[in-house]
């Protein structure tokens, strides 16, 4: 957690020096906001076939689905340096202003999405069957719905 | 490389059925192309800044490289399953059509690809100084180079 911090404040400072320094702060404040989605989106993209194995909308993969677990989590800590302050109106941002109001709250989740991606990451490795990845997986999901309640315009 | 390709197959085979599901093909293929050009967004903002460090143009900070070269190389095995036949001139796609002409081409570049990241991340691995880890960045480099001079549109 303590690495993941300073991480974000050493990110949202490179931003903001750049945008200093380059004189070009809206640019700057619109690749922090593409960057963000951008993790969102690939994200999205690898749990929404976990989402269709676990429903048995298409054939139960073990392999595929330990995979995309695994990315789920290689991706979870990336995308919050991308919440730089003053972004919530930028670009196309479905940010709500609370991100940076209570950020003890985002924080929390952050840590809790990085636990529970890592938990079913863990619990899928090598390729487990359905019923050995349910509930792991329900946590998570859990956290995606409390997080975009929360945090992300509807 | 053998699970790469099973996967690359499966993401293709499952983003045509839903293709041919739904009946909406030309917004699968966006999606396709939204996803993979999410992932190089990821990728670049991590790289981005290990070129500023590598250049002494920002501080060097060997935890931060560390964090982001193992970000790239968690990233380098995601986007190929975005390259869905068909996809050249969708959206805002900027991959030439020879990336379904050569693959053989395009699947050694993945390889090395992945290969010259996970070689980058180990030699970052717990805070490296700048010139343990050049060699490895410059191929990393070279690799990009190669890819996008005959992949990618300028």
């Amino acid at each position: 957690m303590l690495r993941k911090t300073a991480l974000v404040t050493a990110g949202a400072m490179l931003l903001a020096g750049t945008a200093l320094a380059s004189g070009e702060e809206a640019s700057d404040a619109e690749k922090a906001v593409k960057y963000r989605k951008a993790v969102f989106t690939a994200m999205g993209h690898n749990f929404g076939p976990m989402v269709a194995m676990m429903k048995g909308k298409v054939a139960w993969d073990g392999d595929e689905f330990a995979t995309r677990a695994e990315r789920v989590a290689d991706l979870a800590d990336m995308p919050w340096e991308g919440f730089v302050e003053g972004t919530a109106d930028v670009g196309n941002s479905e940010a709500k202003a609370v991100v940076w109001e209570d950020t003890a709250k985002f924080e929390d989740l952050q840590s809790q999405l990085a636990d529970r991606t890592a938990a079913l990451a863990e619990a899928a490795s090598g390729g487990a069957e359905r019923q050995a990845v349910g509930q792991a997986f329900k946590k998570v999901g859990e956290t995606c719905k409390s997080c975009h309640d929360d945090f992300k315009e509807d």
